[in-house]
């Protein structure tokens, strides 16, 4: 099964593809949306949007993993970030594609086995489980890549379709 | 100059396109965009912005006029607004419309000149305003045309491009 991770960010929109069955997962690509502050948000929206169809198009993933928001820190950022995460929401319907939403302590917890394990920790599971000789440098296209493991280890336990 | 007003909702999303010349505005159309809550949230995302782009299509709008998020009642509902705005800017993006963002209080205040009027006193000035026989019945496509008129009335004295 081929997954798509989207960590999404206004800035930065982190992705990462993997194909995956079950057990053992393999790297097929990653890399980071940027769009710039200067921009219209409308149009930076629209960037992230095109470019997560291409990457639908590109890659043709049977699922997209996405990291349900977290708000409790800043509620403006939360705000902006739901905005990103709406129209990366769009392009996996576009592509009907199935969307799994997990939490941020599901990530952590499925793919180090430690809901609270920090970014660094991510960064390494992510290494060792693709059987990377070095790990992602991008902190945003790792997360990405984390959402997708998480995905394929979660996916088979849950129902099809959308999940949640 | 040619304005559609939208009311973002995941169940209701309403729309209305006025024509003004900055004093005087007309009613084009008006409705209503509506999504089962039975559908995935991503279709329904879907829904929305395949929607809007048809207005666009349809209607040529010079600008698109929609209201700031108004979070402090429950962040989770504006989360999910959130994730509807983003398509639907994202629709103006792709259209190359410009987006004029205005808060419920400028709203309030540019269509019927107190910013805490009520949902009803807003629905009978749209109604003078547009100088229909009857007043909108649909809630949510009658703040929409409120929006577009705010959006006329106050376009003008701002810059162009997106507002804010």
């Amino acid at each position: 099964m081929r997954i798509i991770g989207i960590d999404c960010g206004s800035e930065r929109t982190g992705y990462g593809v993997i194909d995956s069955n079950g057990k053992r997962h393999s790297l097929v690509t990653f890399g980071v949306i940027r769009t710039s502050p200067k921009d219209p948000f409308p149009e930076r929206l629209r960037t992230i949007y095109l470019a997560i169809r291409k990457l639908m198009d590109d890659y043709a993933p049977q699922a997209v993993a996405v990291e349900d928001i977290f708000y409790s820190a800043n509620v403006k950022t939360a705000l902006k970030l739901a905005h990103v995460r709406g129209v990366t929401l769009c392009a996996a319907a576009d592509a009907g594609v199935q969307v799994g939403e997990y939490s941020p302590l599901e990530v952590k917890g499925s793919v180090v086995g430690y809901g609270r394990a920090d970014k660094a920790q991510v960064q390494l599971m992510v290494q060792s489980l693709l059987r990377l000789p070095e790990p992602v440098k991008s902190l945003d296209a790792s997360d990405a890549l984390a959402v997708s493991i998480c995905h394929a280890n979660l996916a088979a336990s849950r129902s099809n379709g959308w999940v949640k």
